[in-house]
């Protein structure tokens, strides 16, 4: 796997069941998942050299992000390094555009788009507000902006990245699907989730989605796998929707695993990270059936960069450190969250927790969705470093 | 933890979660555990030096089994090392005599039982068959002999170890409960599990036992917590019981994670891993409720080694390699598991499949106990190398 993120730490426990030659290519040791694995090489993923001497030991390639630059991808396949999900598929999560016009042939639903140059091409396109994406990449770490005047468009306009507009769409809420599709075009779907996201940050997934009518439901499923089969995606496909109330649209895509199927090592059969295994090694896929009738995960955020090194100065307890340096106060967190709920499960990534940063994630799964929800967000909260509501 | 195996392997995915900082000491860089993890340490456990050397870097102590010498636990405790559990709990594991004596003294229902010196001792204490026990470890990798006769007794009595007879006791059925005690004293204790076992090798837990009275349930539950509370033992406790129809008596005690154990990963809501390392870091206890009405686990065991070298040599598919070297065919048989039943939880342990050997272990959930036993056997079976039911 390239790419040394939590996604790569959570698939480590999934390789360890499976008893699987598992190897990494970090950019440091002390990338999340570098922290505990044994088989890392260190190497930059941009790096056509680096990461073909790593695909040399390995029998498949795969991905913990989708930034490996389309040309490497190429060469590494013309040079015969399997890859799954391969180069055709995953151009679709580094272009955009080009997804949004595959989709589009495909008759698949989309909000409205178009490839923009200035702000005329912005202001020809309709009515303010606009969501402004850039094609590939963005700048500060950010890909997507709402824009709701001429101004806030030409400050996006002036960083001279490659951009398009889509109309803005009024969700009542955010949906997703995870599907997984092996080499065999074995394809096998989760139940649908909502996604919450705030400031353009994913909060807390709520699976099934709740209240959903099952037509719907039903709908996005298939979406997902049609998307997966024409795109020819291996592995994981992470779909996310607008349900505008009176349908869906389509909103991204990801080919790998997801920050809405984390759920799934507390409340699925199959976790995502096994299903990704399993379908980049063309292994028969997993069940993807509830363990409860709901788990809700919610992210640990980092919080404010000034109490979160508040937060880290205090006191560790007696009993252990943890991986992340920052995080020293860790256990005392622990002791509330766990002793205030013992059902609460607890992943933390070893990130320093930098603002607005995704530190960790909780889960709890139970029968009513209100108050599992309620227990999430609490625990979340409890845990988020250096921020109010987690002080 | 000291100890390298599957204990420690799959201990390793519970410590990614929560985020500690876990270290493992092993005797070799192929153990089970030293495959997969980061911080590794090589020693010998029975050496002090070795022993102390390592917990130096820790915070706290803990075990994948019972075979630090006594008098290097005795030392690390000197030496100001944070052992748990301790060495007056340890002890108990250790010196069968001593755990029965203890127990017998606490009013606890035993066999019937006594140390011995020769055959004239055994003769005097009852008619056969009856169970000699090495008081501590054994020969031949074995501490239990059922003896129908002088002859076999004396076979034994020939290797000069310390001795101690029991009653054979005719059980029903066997059963375990797992309890988890923590420095801050709190307890918490699993369903209570039927274990069937074949040849001294536990082959499957039924989670719960199936049709057991709920008062002697309760019985069972509040003997574990209650030996973990006498015994002082801080992390896991094991209790195996005989179900002898009129009641129950205690078999064999372990204070770590146990093969009884292991269907919590995929049936509770927290694993027996997560709350070993919660209990001796002195976090609150986890939720020990079942994720599913059922869950069997049955043990993927090594087969012959004739038939099991021929399994080695057959040609691994193009996918991937396993761990375990001579497993070379793990991925044909995953083909076959994982397609006859996408709902089977694989652990594999990457070890080399030596003739009755556990290797592994799968899981089943569901409804219906019979249906689930039936699932679990038989995948285990598909798994099992190079035997007969393998094949």
């Amino acid at each position: 796997m390239v790419g040394g993120g939590q996604l790569a730490r959570m698939t480590c426990q999934a390789a360890i069941a499976l008893g699987v030659d598992f190897r990494i290519l970090v950019g440091s040791a002390s990338d999340s998942a570098a922290q505990i694995w044994s088989a890392v090489t260190l190497g930059d993923y941009r790096s056509l050299s680096d990461v073909a001497s790593f695909a040399a030991g390995c029998d498949v390639l795969t991905f913990d992000h989708e930034h490996v630059p389309g040309d490497v991808l190429s060469d590494l396949r013309t040079a015969g390094v399997v890859l799954r999900p391969g180069p055709d598929a995953l151009r679709y999560t580094q272009d955009k555009l080009a997804m949004r016009d595959r989709l589009s042939a495909l008759g698949l639903p989309c909000p409205r788009y178009t490839a923009i140059k200035n702000l005329a091409d912005i202001e020809a396109f309709g009515s303010w507000p606009v969501v402004l994406k850039a094609v590939s990449g963005g700048y500060d770490g950010k890909g997507v902006w709402v824009c709701s005047s001429a101004g806030e468009a030409r400050d996006v306009l002036s960083h001279s990245i490659e951009l398009m507009v889509e109309e803005f769409v009024p969700f009542e809420r955010e949906l997703a699907v995870l599907a997984a599709r092996s080499p065999h075009k074995q394809g096998a779907v989760y139940p649908v989730v909502q996604t919450v996201q705030q400031d353009g940050i994913c909060r807390e997934v709520i699976a099934p989605a709740p209240g959903l009518d099952g037509m719907r439901a039903a709908l996005a499923q298939e979406l997902a796998l049609r998307i997966a089969a024409e795109l020819d995606v291996t592995g994981l496909l992470a779909v996310e929707f607008f349900d505008t109330g009176d349908g869906l649209l389509i909103n991204e895509l990801a080919m790998r695993p997801h920050n809405c199927g984390h759920w799934t090592i507390d409340g699925a059969r199959t976790s995502q990270f096994e299903q990704h295994l399993r379908a980049v090694l063309d292994l028969p896929l997993g069940s993807t059936d509830l363990s409860a009738p709901v788990t809700v995960m919610a992210n640990v955020l980092g919080g404010s960069s000034a109490s979160a090194s508040a937060a880290a100065s205090t006191s560790a307890s007696a009993a252990a450190s943890t991986s992340a340096s920052a995080a020293g106060d860790v256990y005392d967190r622990y002791t509330h969250v766990m002793a205030a709920d013992p059902g609460v499960k607890v992943h933390m990534y070893g990130k320093e927790p930098r603002p607005g940063r995704k530190i960790g994630h909780v889960t709890v799964s139970g029968g009513d969705v209100r108050r599992v929800r309620e227990r999430a967000r609490r625990a979340a909260s409890f845990l988020r470093w250096g921020t109010e509501d987690g002080e």
